[in-house]
Protein backbone atom coordinates (compact mmCIF):
# COMPACT_ATOMS: atom_id res chain seq x y z
CA UNK A 1 0.00 0.00 0.00
CA UNK A 2 1.42 3.08 -0.87
CA UNK A 3 2.13 5.82 2.05
CA UNK A 4 -0.34 8.35 2.84
CA UNK A 5 2.63 10.43 4.46
CA UNK A 6 4.60 12.36 2.03
CA UNK A 7 7.65 14.46 2.29
CA UNK A 8 8.06 17.78 0.21
CA UNK A 9 12.20 17.85 0.53
CA UNK A 10 13.61 21.02 -0.89
CA UNK A 11 17.98 20.75 -1.20
CA UNK A 12 20.17 20.61 -3.66
CA UNK A 13 19.51 17.12 -5.60
CA UNK A 14 15.77 16.19 -7.24
CA UNK A 15 14.01 14.92 -9.73
CA UNK A 16 12.11 18.52 -9.67
CA UNK A 17 14.03 21.96 -10.44
CA UNK A 18 12.68 24.76 -8.04
CA UNK A 19 11.58 27.36 -11.08
CA UNK A 20 10.40 29.74 -8.53
CA UNK A 21 9.80 30.22 -4.69
CA UNK A 22 8.21 33.13 -3.29
CA UNK A 23 5.92 33.72 -0.14
CA UNK A 24 2.38 35.25 -1.33
CA UNK A 25 1.35 36.07 2.53
CA UNK A 26 3.29 35.52 5.72
CA UNK A 27 6.57 34.19 6.29
CA UNK A 28 8.29 32.47 3.24
CA UNK A 29 10.67 29.68 3.32
CA UNK A 30 14.69 29.47 2.27
CA UNK A 31 15.59 29.10 -1.31
CA UNK A 32 16.92 25.94 -3.06
CA UNK A 33 16.85 24.68 -6.17
CA UNK A 34 15.51 20.79 -6.54
CA UNK A 35 12.31 19.07 -5.15
CA UNK A 36 12.11 15.46 -4.19
CA UNK A 37 8.91 13.77 -3.03
CA UNK A 38 9.53 11.14 -0.23
CA UNK A 39 7.46 8.43 1.05
CA UNK A 40 7.17 8.82 5.55
CA UNK A 41 8.13 11.54 7.49
CA UNK A 42 11.46 10.98 8.63
CA UNK A 43 13.86 13.93 9.11
CA UNK A 44 16.23 13.72 5.33
CA UNK A 45 19.85 14.30 5.81
CA UNK A 46 21.15 17.38 3.85
CA UNK A 47 17.40 18.71 3.36
CA UNK A 48 17.34 22.62 2.82
CA UNK A 49 14.11 22.62 4.47
CA UNK A 50 11.35 19.89 4.56
CA UNK A 51 7.54 19.75 4.71
CA UNK A 52 5.23 17.23 5.90
CA UNK A 53 2.11 16.20 5.14
CA UNK A 54 -0.74 12.98 5.39
CA UNK A 55 -3.44 12.18 2.25
CA UNK A 56 -6.42 12.41 4.34
CA UNK A 57 -10.26 11.51 4.22
CA UNK A 58 -12.51 14.14 2.15
CA UNK A 59 -13.28 17.32 4.81
CA UNK A 60 -15.78 19.12 3.33
CA UNK A 61 -16.43 17.27 -0.50
CA UNK A 62 -19.49 16.11 -0.86
CA UNK A 63 -20.59 12.80 -2.39
CA UNK A 64 -22.28 14.45 -5.82
CA UNK A 65 -18.98 16.50 -5.46
CA UNK A 66 -16.39 13.79 -5.17
CA UNK A 67 -18.45 11.76 -7.50
CA UNK A 68 -18.18 14.60 -10.48
CA UNK A 69 -14.50 14.97 -9.39
CA UNK A 70 -13.80 11.25 -10.00
CA UNK A 71 -14.80 11.27 -13.30
CA UNK A 72 -12.63 13.46 -14.61
CA UNK A 73 -9.45 13.96 -12.18
CA UNK A 74 -6.57 12.45 -13.48
CA UNK A 75 -3.95 11.00 -12.01
CA UNK A 76 -0.33 12.57 -10.47
CA UNK A 77 2.99 11.30 -13.23
CA UNK A 78 1.06 12.07 -16.20
CA UNK A 79 4.23 11.98 -18.69
CA UNK A 80 2.79 15.37 -20.52
CA UNK A 81 2.77 16.95 -16.72
CA UNK A 82 6.48 18.51 -17.04
CA UNK A 83 5.09 21.43 -14.58
CA UNK A 84 4.20 21.54 -10.99
CA UNK A 85 3.29 23.56 -8.05
CA UNK A 86 3.97 23.02 -4.04
CA UNK A 87 1.59 25.92 -2.48
CA UNK A 88 1.80 25.35 1.59
CA UNK A 89 -0.66 27.45 2.84
CA UNK A 90 -1.64 27.96 6.68
CA UNK A 91 -5.14 29.42 7.86
CA UNK A 92 -6.11 31.81 10.45
CA UNK A 93 -6.79 30.64 14.33
CA UNK A 94 -10.21 32.00 13.33
CA UNK A 95 -10.91 29.35 10.91
CA UNK A 96 -10.18 26.40 13.22
CA UNK A 97 -12.25 27.95 15.62
CA UNK A 98 -15.70 27.78 12.97
CA UNK A 99 -17.85 25.26 13.22
CA UNK A 100 -17.69 22.34 10.25
CA UNK A 101 -20.91 23.81 8.68
CA UNK A 102 -19.61 27.39 8.68
CA UNK A 103 -16.49 26.31 7.20
CA UNK A 104 -17.98 24.11 4.37
CA UNK A 105 -20.37 27.54 3.35
CA UNK A 106 -17.24 29.18 3.24
CA UNK A 107 -15.26 27.16 1.31
CA UNK A 108 -18.10 26.17 -1.90
CA UNK A 109 -21.18 28.25 -1.29
CA UNK A 110 -19.39 31.43 -1.26
CA UNK A 111 -16.24 30.69 -2.60
CA UNK A 112 -16.58 27.96 -5.19
CA UNK A 113 -13.52 25.87 -3.84
CA UNK A 114 -14.52 22.73 -5.67
CA UNK A 115 -16.22 24.31 -8.28
CA UNK A 116 -13.00 26.78 -9.53
CA UNK A 117 -10.90 23.67 -9.31
CA UNK A 118 -13.17 21.00 -11.55
CA UNK A 119 -12.72 24.29 -13.76
CA UNK A 120 -9.47 23.53 -14.21
CA UNK A 121 -10.08 19.19 -14.65
CA UNK A 122 -8.13 17.61 -15.90
CA UNK A 123 -5.40 19.77 -17.51
CA UNK A 124 -4.38 20.48 -14.06
CA UNK A 125 -3.86 17.30 -11.58
CA UNK A 126 -4.07 18.19 -7.65
CA UNK A 127 -3.45 16.24 -4.47
CA UNK A 128 -3.92 17.34 -0.94
CA UNK A 129 -1.91 16.49 1.83
CA UNK A 130 -3.12 17.62 5.34
CA UNK A 131 0.04 19.10 7.92
CA UNK A 132 -1.33 20.97 10.61
CA UNK A 133 -1.97 18.34 13.09
CA UNK A 134 1.21 16.93 12.21
CA UNK A 135 2.30 20.03 13.95
CA UNK A 136 3.27 21.24 10.76
CA UNK A 137 4.67 25.03 10.62
CA UNK A 138 1.97 24.98 7.41
CA UNK A 139 -1.83 23.34 7.71
CA UNK A 140 -2.02 21.89 3.94
CA UNK A 141 0.21 21.52 1.33
CA UNK A 142 -1.25 21.35 -2.05
CA UNK A 143 0.55 19.76 -5.12
CA UNK A 144 -0.41 20.10 -8.28
CA UNK A 145 1.05 18.94 -12.22
CA UNK A 146 -0.15 19.79 -15.67
CA UNK A 147 1.29 20.31 -18.97
CA UNK A 148 3.46 23.60 -20.11
CA UNK A 149 0.84 24.74 -22.36
CA UNK A 150 -1.64 24.87 -19.20
CA UNK A 151 0.25 26.88 -17.01
CA UNK A 152 -1.44 30.01 -17.78
CA UNK A 153 -4.53 28.45 -16.75
CA UNK A 154 -3.37 27.13 -13.58
CA UNK A 155 -2.47 30.76 -12.96
CA UNK A 156 -5.61 31.60 -13.32
CA UNK A 157 -7.47 28.56 -11.12
CA UNK A 158 -4.91 30.33 -7.82
CA UNK A 159 -5.91 34.07 -8.42
CA UNK A 160 -9.59 32.98 -8.27
CA UNK A 161 -8.95 31.63 -5.16
CA UNK A 162 -6.91 33.46 -3.69
CA UNK A 163 -9.77 35.79 -4.39
CA UNK A 164 -12.40 34.33 -2.92
CA UNK A 165 -13.36 35.22 0.79
CA UNK A 166 -12.36 31.98 2.16
CA UNK A 167 -8.45 33.45 1.23
CA UNK A 168 -9.49 36.14 4.27
CA UNK A 169 -8.30 33.10 6.48
CA UNK A 170 -4.78 32.34 4.94
CA UNK A 171 -2.63 34.16 6.88
CA UNK A 172 0.63 32.19 5.52
CA UNK A 173 1.10 31.18 1.77
CA UNK A 174 4.19 30.21 -0.13
CA UNK A 175 4.10 29.47 -4.34
CA UNK A 176 6.59 27.00 -5.73
CA UNK A 177 6.80 26.47 -9.40
CA UNK A 178 8.67 23.42 -10.42
CA UNK A 179 9.81 21.71 -14.08
CA UNK A 180 10.95 18.03 -14.19
CA UNK A 181 14.25 17.04 -14.98
CA UNK A 182 14.15 13.37 -14.72
CA UNK B 1 -0.33 27.75 25.19
CA UNK B 2 -1.56 24.18 25.94
CA UNK B 3 0.02 21.27 23.55
CA UNK B 4 -2.60 20.15 21.27
CA UNK B 5 -0.93 17.06 21.32
CA UNK B 6 -1.34 14.54 24.51
CA UNK B 7 0.34 10.90 24.60
CA UNK B 8 -1.69 8.12 27.19
CA UNK B 9 0.68 6.13 28.86
CA UNK B 10 -0.13 2.82 30.43
CA UNK B 11 2.32 1.33 32.56
CA UNK B 12 3.79 0.98 36.53
CA UNK B 13 2.56 4.69 37.32
CA UNK B 14 0.62 7.44 37.12
CA UNK B 15 -2.18 9.33 38.89
CA UNK B 16 -4.97 7.59 36.75
CA UNK B 17 -5.37 3.56 38.51
CA UNK B 18 -6.78 1.07 35.60
CA UNK B 19 -9.63 -0.25 36.74
CA UNK B 20 -10.50 -2.73 33.65
CA UNK B 21 -9.18 -2.63 30.62
CA UNK B 22 -11.04 -4.89 27.87
CA UNK B 23 -11.42 -5.31 23.76
CA UNK B 24 -14.65 -4.25 22.68
CA UNK B 25 -14.13 -5.51 19.36
CA UNK B 26 -10.74 -6.20 17.46
CA UNK B 27 -7.75 -7.16 19.10
CA UNK B 28 -6.94 -5.66 22.40
CA UNK B 29 -3.94 -3.95 24.18
CA UNK B 30 -1.82 -5.51 26.73
CA UNK B 31 -2.91 -5.07 30.19
CA UNK B 32 -1.42 -2.19 32.76
CA UNK B 33 -1.80 -0.76 35.83
CA UNK B 34 -1.29 2.88 35.39
CA UNK B 35 -2.64 5.86 33.16
CA UNK B 36 -0.53 8.46 32.73
CA UNK B 37 -1.95 11.45 30.08
CA UNK B 38 1.54 13.39 28.80
CA UNK B 39 1.85 16.51 26.93
CA UNK B 40 3.52 15.75 23.81
CA UNK B 41 4.30 12.71 21.21
CA UNK B 42 7.35 11.81 22.15
CA UNK B 43 8.11 7.82 23.21
CA UNK B 44 8.02 7.77 27.48
CA UNK B 45 10.17 4.93 28.42
CA UNK B 46 8.50 2.04 30.33
CA UNK B 47 5.31 2.20 28.99
CA UNK B 48 3.77 -0.50 28.47
CA UNK B 49 1.79 1.02 25.66
CA UNK B 50 1.70 4.67 24.67
CA UNK B 51 -1.65 5.65 22.36
CA UNK B 52 -1.39 9.27 20.90
CA UNK B 53 -3.47 12.10 20.22
CA UNK B 54 -4.25 15.57 18.46
CA UNK B 55 -6.72 17.99 19.27
CA UNK B 56 -7.82 19.62 16.83
CA UNK B 57 -11.04 20.82 15.02
CA UNK B 58 -14.53 20.14 14.40
CA UNK B 59 -15.40 17.47 11.84
CA UNK B 60 -19.27 17.41 11.81
CA UNK B 61 -20.60 19.35 14.84
CA UNK B 62 -22.54 22.61 13.46
CA UNK B 63 -22.48 26.18 14.80
CA UNK B 64 -25.94 25.82 16.50
CA UNK B 65 -24.82 22.17 17.95
CA UNK B 66 -21.72 24.33 18.89
CA UNK B 67 -22.98 26.77 20.59
CA UNK B 68 -25.42 24.26 22.81
CA UNK B 69 -22.71 22.19 23.66
CA UNK B 70 -20.61 25.13 24.91
CA UNK B 71 -23.18 26.41 27.38
CA UNK B 72 -23.37 22.97 29.38
CA UNK B 73 -20.30 20.97 28.74
CA UNK B 74 -17.56 21.06 31.98
CA UNK B 75 -13.97 21.36 32.06
CA UNK B 76 -11.58 18.80 32.51
CA UNK B 77 -9.83 18.10 36.08
CA UNK B 78 -13.11 18.92 38.25
CA UNK B 79 -12.64 17.66 41.73
CA UNK B 80 -15.88 15.34 42.00
CA UNK B 81 -14.48 13.73 38.77
CA UNK B 82 -12.73 10.50 40.43
CA UNK B 83 -13.76 8.23 37.65
CA UNK B 84 -12.47 8.32 34.10
CA UNK B 85 -12.76 6.39 30.68
CA UNK B 86 -10.17 6.14 27.42
CA UNK B 87 -12.10 4.72 24.15
CA UNK B 88 -9.51 3.76 21.71
CA UNK B 89 -11.61 3.06 18.08
CA UNK B 90 -11.04 2.17 14.71
CA UNK B 91 -13.22 3.20 11.60
CA UNK B 92 -13.00 0.90 8.82
CA UNK B 93 -11.59 1.86 5.52
CA UNK B 94 -14.65 1.86 3.82
CA UNK B 95 -16.10 4.97 6.63
CA UNK B 96 -12.94 6.95 5.39
CA UNK B 97 -13.92 6.51 1.41
CA UNK B 98 -16.93 8.11 2.64
CA UNK B 99 -17.69 11.91 1.16
CA UNK B 100 -18.29 14.76 4.45
CA UNK B 101 -22.09 15.37 4.07
CA UNK B 102 -22.25 10.72 3.92
CA UNK B 103 -20.54 10.50 7.34
CA UNK B 104 -22.30 13.67 8.78
CA UNK B 105 -25.46 11.78 7.92
CA UNK B 106 -24.36 8.62 10.06
CA UNK B 107 -23.03 10.37 12.39
CA UNK B 108 -25.89 12.95 13.64
CA UNK B 109 -29.01 12.39 11.23
CA UNK B 110 -28.99 8.26 11.69
CA UNK B 111 -26.94 8.00 14.66
CA UNK B 112 -27.58 10.94 17.17
CA UNK B 113 -23.97 11.04 18.13
CA UNK B 114 -23.97 14.80 18.75
CA UNK B 115 -27.29 14.51 20.36
CA UNK B 116 -27.04 11.37 22.88
CA UNK B 117 -23.55 12.85 24.18
CA UNK B 118 -25.31 16.10 24.88
CA UNK B 119 -28.18 13.91 27.43
CA UNK B 120 -25.33 13.14 29.86
CA UNK B 121 -23.84 16.68 29.85
CA UNK B 122 -22.52 17.54 32.32
CA UNK B 123 -22.31 15.25 34.33
CA UNK B 124 -20.25 13.28 31.45
CA UNK B 125 -16.89 15.73 30.85
CA UNK B 126 -15.39 14.27 27.27
CA UNK B 127 -12.40 15.44 25.32
CA UNK B 128 -11.88 13.76 21.86
CA UNK B 129 -8.20 13.41 19.98
CA UNK B 130 -7.75 12.03 16.93
CA UNK B 131 -4.97 9.63 16.01
CA UNK B 132 -5.80 7.99 12.42
CA UNK B 133 -3.38 11.08 10.37
CA UNK B 134 -0.75 10.26 12.98
CA UNK B 135 -0.14 6.78 11.95
CA UNK B 136 -1.60 5.73 15.28
CA UNK B 137 -3.17 1.75 15.41
CA UNK B 138 -6.64 3.42 16.40
CA UNK B 139 -8.40 6.56 14.76
CA UNK B 140 -9.82 8.00 17.58
CA UNK B 141 -8.94 8.01 21.53
CA UNK B 142 -11.84 9.63 23.49
CA UNK B 143 -11.70 10.42 27.15
CA UNK B 144 -14.30 11.04 29.92
CA UNK B 145 -14.63 12.03 33.15
CA UNK B 146 -17.38 12.16 35.52
CA UNK B 147 -18.34 11.19 39.07
CA UNK B 148 -18.49 8.03 40.69
CA UNK B 149 -22.52 8.57 41.26
CA UNK B 150 -22.74 9.22 37.14
CA UNK B 151 -20.57 5.75 36.32
CA UNK B 152 -23.97 3.80 34.93
CA UNK B 153 -25.32 7.29 32.81
CA UNK B 154 -21.52 6.70 31.24
CA UNK B 155 -22.26 2.95 30.54
CA UNK B 156 -25.83 3.85 28.77
CA UNK B 157 -24.48 6.57 26.90
CA UNK B 158 -21.65 4.26 25.41
CA UNK B 159 -24.59 1.65 24.63
CA UNK B 160 -26.58 4.39 23.03
CA UNK B 161 -23.90 4.93 20.75
CA UNK B 162 -22.52 1.49 20.26
CA UNK B 163 -26.11 0.57 18.92
CA UNK B 164 -26.16 2.92 16.33
CA UNK B 165 -25.50 2.78 13.00
CA UNK B 166 -22.51 4.70 13.30
CA UNK B 167 -20.80 1.88 15.37
CA UNK B 168 -21.61 -0.43 12.00
CA UNK B 169 -18.30 1.10 10.85
CA UNK B 170 -16.30 0.60 13.81
CA UNK B 171 -13.76 -2.27 13.87
CA UNK B 172 -11.58 -2.03 16.64
CA UNK B 173 -12.65 -0.75 20.17
CA UNK B 174 -10.94 -0.73 23.74
CA UNK B 175 -12.73 0.16 26.85
CA UNK B 176 -10.33 1.53 29.66
CA UNK B 177 -12.17 2.35 33.09
CA UNK B 178 -9.88 4.38 35.79
CA UNK B 179 -10.13 5.96 39.07
CA UNK B 180 -8.08 8.85 39.59
CA UNK B 181 -5.45 7.88 42.85
CA UNK B 182 -3.44 11.45 43.15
Amino acid sequence: MESRFTSFVGGPTGPWKIVSLRAVCGDGIPQASHLELRDGLNEVEDATWQLRGVASNLRYTQESERKALAAVQPALGRAEARCAALIPIRKTAAWWLLAQDERRAIVEEQSRHIAIGMAYLPAVARKLFHARDLGEPFDFLTWFEFAPEHAAGFDALLQALRASPEWDYVDREVDIRLARVR
